[in-house]
């Protein structure tokens, strides 16, 4: 194993060597530097923008997908949970869209397996967009700007629920953020981190955050009970993964949620209750770690997390083509 | 006055001539063609797109300037009336933000000198954003990159309210929409339209359509009565300029809106009632012409009406600096 790990370094080292890049602090780490993504295919993820900030595909034709997960806003509406149809309060909190086409599964419990199913999800949630597949299959084909939009993305004018959601998750694909100061500093940039963002990041490291919060996004790559060792006090119901797979062991494991651009998507943990990283690292500590992180070591730990904010992804706002004579009217009230 | 406007027409010919452009046509008609706008303080524009997105000016922290008057949907919310504060029902149906420049005043009522008392409106109003001018200011302030492009816009750090709708104002005079086909047409280019467009104008002015909304937004220059020659029949209780004045006599004038981009801001009145243009035309005049118009004529007016929608603005969705731990949290529920 240590041999191995030599090789590894050794060839990271060659290869920095031949091909001038410097990514020679990335081999060892727990935490990948994110990359960039070409879309397969631009029309497709074309639609899907247009499609993520279209309102008509709630009933109220108010609620888009950005109106959760606002691009602006590190793909997240910042308030504990999420205001639904006719503001009725969400059950849990919005995780960010951003790089979550890392998640092992969709939704907190992780009864989505990606992307393309998550995103079905809200538009048919009565508590959330309200409407129905029938009935957004029904708005969007009644526009032919949009028939075309389909064409030439797809091959044919249908449109269908399994298209919208193909086109929308495509879009979501392409939400990473590179360039964070972490990643500079995972690609070889020393400088990129001061010494309290680097202390930060070995207190991560050496007090066990990392067990869970590893790869490329920082988390989402395991299910893990909230509560390791002390109970996680919340007035919040929601049981975890145990409402996806009906088992009493699973109650309460929760999807690890990604800490990539952990600034700006307050607030934290499931019920949306930490409002700050101050606040969330000190109970990660102790329940889950059974540390009593100092004020310093907490500032440090947070100092580090900052640096995980990567590049926001460049969105053009789409121009959404008009409804007309022939398409069904929104019902707000 | 034969003389006047043979002179005029002679001058456009003429500069057309030694300056190459072709803009005779434009000389003797009633609406003129929209012109881009150069920001006077980039500074100033940027953040007044970073504040039009920003939902943290309502107290749910959940809607913004653009909630309302969606940029991806010709700057309204295409319902009848909006949506505001936990869901309460508008009284009045959005106009839209683009080329709102031009209104001699705004809101249906003309209750604001201009767009920047118009800004403040909906923040403070309970019914829509749900939030006071001092709690905005409190929010803002406390956050240091937002201080930073106060100080770099206004020369110091200080947050105001009358700042931040200055800025929000000095924003909104750029969505403007030049580039329409009409606008085309105005310039000189005879193919812009075609045979029933150019029918549908004719009919729109030969019927006097244009006697109040004409000028380059098509609309927005003076107050008229809703119902000159027949009763408006709706429900909705707004009584226009009346409640600002006070005087009987200005009971059901309205601001009359804005044509420019019409295909796009369905539905249509101050009460949203008229969910199509033909059905807007048809009613327009009948109760404001006296004229019952034909399934033709309704038709090519139509026509004309969709040859307005102009270039929608290139926006760039901005990036929001998180809050930190000194912001206040919103309150939605």
């Amino acid at each position: 194993m240590k041999k191995h790990t030599w090789t590894t370094s050794l060839l990271s080292l060659s290869l920095g060597i031949i091909f001038g890049s410097t990514n020679v602090i990335a081999a060892n780490e727990p935490i990948q530097p994110i990359k960039a993504v070409t879309p397969e295919n631009a029309d497709v993820t074309e639609l899907g923008k247009m499609l993520f900030f279209d309102p008509r595909l709630s009933k109220s034709g108010f609620i888009s997908c950005n109106s959760c997960h606002n691009l602006s806003m590190g793909g997240t509406d910042n308030i504990k949970t999420s205001i639904g149809h006719k503001w009725q309060q969400g059950p849990i909190n919005a995780p960010t869209v951003l790089n979550s086409s890392m998640n092992l599964a969709q939704f907190w419990d992780g009864r989505a397996k990606d992307l393309k199913e998550q995103a079905g999800g809200p538009i048919a949630n009565p508590k959330e967009m309200g409407f129905t597949h029938e009935m957004a299959e029904k708005v969007i084909a009644s526009i032919p700007q949009y028939r075309d939009h389909f064409k030439k993305a797809f091959g044919s004018d249908e449109v269908t629920i399994d298209r919208i959601t193909t086109a929308i998750a495509q879009f979501e694909e392409t939400l990473v953020t590179p360039g964070s100061k972490f990643d500079k500093w995972l690609e070889g940039d020393k400088n990129a981190l001061n010494k309290d963002e680097l202390e930060g990041y070995n207190l991560f490291k050496s007090n066990g955050c990392v067990q869970c919060h590893n790869g490329p996004a920082v988390g989402g790559t395991t299910y893990q009970k909230m509560g390791v060792y002390k109970p996680y006090e919340t007035k919040n119901p929601a049981t975890g993964r145990m409402a996806v797979t009906g088992k009493e062991e699973d109650r309460n494991f929760f999807k690890v949620p990604v800490l990539r651009n952990i600034e700006l998507t307050y607030p934290y943990f499931h019920d949306g209750e930490a409002a700050t990283l101050e606040q969330a690292v000190e109970t990660m500590g102790r329940i889950q770690l059974n540390r009593e992180f100092n004020k310093d070591e907490i500032s440090k730990i947070v100092a580090f997390l900052k640096t995980l904010t990567g590049d926001q992804p460049n969105i053009q706002i789409p121009i959404l083509p008009p409804s007309n004579n022939s398409t069904p009217r929104p019902q707000p009230f």
